[in-house]
């Protein structure tokens, strides 16, 4: 990178198109991925014809947006014409609806057909990105004359390794794999070959269905409308794409930003900036909650001013354990192995949890803590962590499960919002008991 | 899930079974999951074989040994050498050597060796989860004659999907897909529609290996030795479990807590205690500079007490900027988007970002904050946001970036790790600044 990223800053254009078709497609897009944008533009135009659409696919769609942005109008429309449906459409939904329209008037009927029945679906169901280009065989043929039907129909399809099987209308029966039909006998029927098949609608959001994908060894899953019938199929390297941006989208948010959507190096400062700063002010909002119930607390503290010394590393504590909590249970919901139903469950395991960490820390702290600061000031902190890692376990499990109750991205109530949230009612803990505990206040 | 943990628990075995039945082995495996240990293995008993194995198969090698520990000896073999090999040295690095051992021993010759092949490469690399079960072919034949080879060695095969062409000696000279072979005429030689091979040697990470599948979008990844020979494939189902499971390490490190490496709900307790525990404590030591930080400052506390109201506001806000960049950076370099010769340009947009950040607080907070304390605090905490965010995410840029230098996770630098440090270092700034602006300190 640091290489082409040279070559194009000087300007020396024939040797940066050497180095750039000594690369493969992905490579390509990744080294895209670490260029400024202007220059991105710069180092697609140095590639031949169809060294560029197999980048151009290879790309993410925010980052194929980008480029659009920089090319001519008629290498933009052999661009989009030359795109598989399915990342057309995702394409699309990045393009503002002005440029889809004139884009979609540029496509050719059959391509724009495709393209219409994929874009009626909801935004984040698998309806947006499965392929409808795929090859099917009706259940009554021999397996010779389905690897006829592969043969002839293959080569427009996304996918030949699973072949569904359909009825009359359309409707899906069966899957078979073209492993099973190549080692199978050429007169074998298909329907003695075939499995039944696990689909899923055109509704169904795309990371359930991926997730279905990965968790089943899946080559592709069959996409069917309410009534069954076959609209397309859900290829596993689509499944993959799906899950890395979900991956990419929940790291983001657990730690309080917005997702980029590109790559980070080739994001702009201001966009950097941008999917930062509204979860900070929110933040920092929600932490001015602190001042106000320490401000409630002034006289306590001129008291007994040591108190102050502690505030961080009790807040922090909690913090900690809030998002050990938090980040556990938002995993497990992210990858199916908790829901909703098990709120009671989790609620119990972590507030459990959270007393054994908490009890175990009070228990280690308490000798130190008496030598440094006194026998009843310890007394104070070791009540005090209990009471906070308690707490911050049961929140750190407990608001997850509700974001996603109220229809909100779990990952949404990340470590900082637990943190943010913890800190005051830990606060509000450690002057009860003060008050309970210290003779003077 | 609920119905099948209540008939357990009421010993209702029969219906359990019946209900089992009704689910396939990737939904059995799911469910299994969800149970704790003992009743893991009263479920699994209950399958009939050919499912018990598919369901062996679709479990996680930690669950699969928390199986096997409760499982007759015979029954156990049965399952072992039923497994890929590629499944069982995922399995054997689970279990201890001496029941490794023995297990290795009650296996049938052929897979012995492939099994023995397998554990000779370093835990963590590809060559550890390839397979050795594949079928080549020589790059001298025509597509129908490769076809009738797959035919009469892809039973056994992990995958015939990709067809690695090999020249004498096994060395990969290509690969071609049973797509290609398909689709192409019979008489074409495979030379002419093979195409040159991504590769990787078997002792490269796992996880390069998988972004490599899911970046290339292919089906499998051939493996070879130092000099070209082909000794397995790479799979695009191994690839997606690889990837799933560096997610959920990235993502348990990230909350600061080791991986639990089983599903949620089926780890007791103390595993979940002890996955958290160490960090804990880790984290703690490092919160007592907090405390000696405010020590050093105490008098000055005493004398302007209101400047402890703003420590959590201030520290919280430091925290939550250094947690939005170290995210972003690890997340970065997970997906293979930042490296260590970036360290200069991340470590720049960063500082930049948190100037930006901070600067944008302090303007935004100013006014507020001197109509609530006064226009001398009011400056001090707007010339201390603005520091501490830039030093927040400068640090949280630098430090995952340094943790690769010296070879250990970045996740490992984790929000938690960010917040702690910058903590102390927050405060340090916020009194130094105060010193400087307030006339009676």
């Amino acid at each position: 990178v640091a290489e082409l990223y040279a070559l194009l800053a000087g300007g020396d254009l024939s040797e940066a198109r050497v180095l750039l078709h000594r690369m493969r497609p992905h490579e390509v897009a990744a080294e895209l991925g670490h260029l400024p944008g202007a220059d991105q533009a710069m180092a697609f135009r140095l590639l031949d014809k169809s060294h560029a659409l197999a980048t151009f696919e290879a790309l993410d769609a925010p980052l194929q947006r980008d480029l659009l942005d920089h090319l001519r109008e008629d290498h933009v429309l052999e661009l989009v014409e030359a795109l598989d449906p399915d990342d057309r459409a995702r394409l699309f939904d990045e393009v503002p609806a002005g440029v889809v329209q004139r884009l979609v008037r540029g496509l050719s009927p059959a391509e724009r057909a495709h393209t219409d029945a994929l874009l009626g679906y909801p935004p984040g169901s698998v309806g947006r990105v499965m392929s409808p280009e795929l090859v099917a065989v009706p259940e009554d043929v021999d397996c010779a004359r389905a690897l006829e039907l592969v043969r002839l129909g293959g080569r427009e399809a996304e996918t030949v390794y699973l072949v569904p099987v359909v009825a009359p209308g359309r409707i899906l029966v069966g899957v078979v794999s073209l492993r099973s039909l190549v080692l199978a006998e050429a007169t074998t029927p298909v329907a003695e070959v075939m499995r039944e098949p696990l689909s899923v609608t055109a509704e169904t959001g795309r990371e359930p269905a991926a997730r279905l994908v990965q968790e089943a060894d899946l080559i592709a899953l069959p996409v069917v409308d309410r009534e069954g019938r076959l609209l397309g199929v859900f290829t596993v390297d689509d499944a993959m794409e799906v899950l890395e941006a979900e991956e990419t989208e929940d790291a983001a948010r657990a730690g309080g930003t917005e997702p980029l959507r590109r790559p980070y190096l080739s994001s702009s400062i201001t966009r950097v900036v941008r999917s930062r700063l509204v979860w900070l002010l929110v933040l920092v909002l929600a932490a001015t909650l602190t001042v106000q119930v320490l401000g409630a607390f002034e006289d306590d503290l001129e008291q007994v001013v040591s108190l102050a010394l502690f505030i961080p590393l009790l807040i922090g504590t909690g913090g900690n354990v809030g998002a050990q909590a938090s980040t556990t249970v938002v995993r497990a919901m992210a990858v199916g192995e908790v829901g909703l139903r098990d709120l009671g469950r989790v609620v119990g395991r972590e507030a459990l949890t959270g007393l054994l960490l908490g009890g175990t820390l009070a228990v280690v702290g308490f000798v130190p803590a008496a030598l440094f600061v006194g026998r009843d000031i310890a007394l104070v902190l070791s009540l005090t962590v209990l009471g906070i890692c308690t707490l911050a376990a049961a929140s750190g499990a407990v608001m997850p499960l509700l974001a996603r109750r109220v229809g909100v991205d779990p990952a949404v109530v990340s470590a900082p919002f637990i943190t943010t949230l913890v800190d005051a009612s830990g606060l509000i803990l450690y002057f009860v008991v003060a008050r309970a505990v210290l003779p003077d206040l």
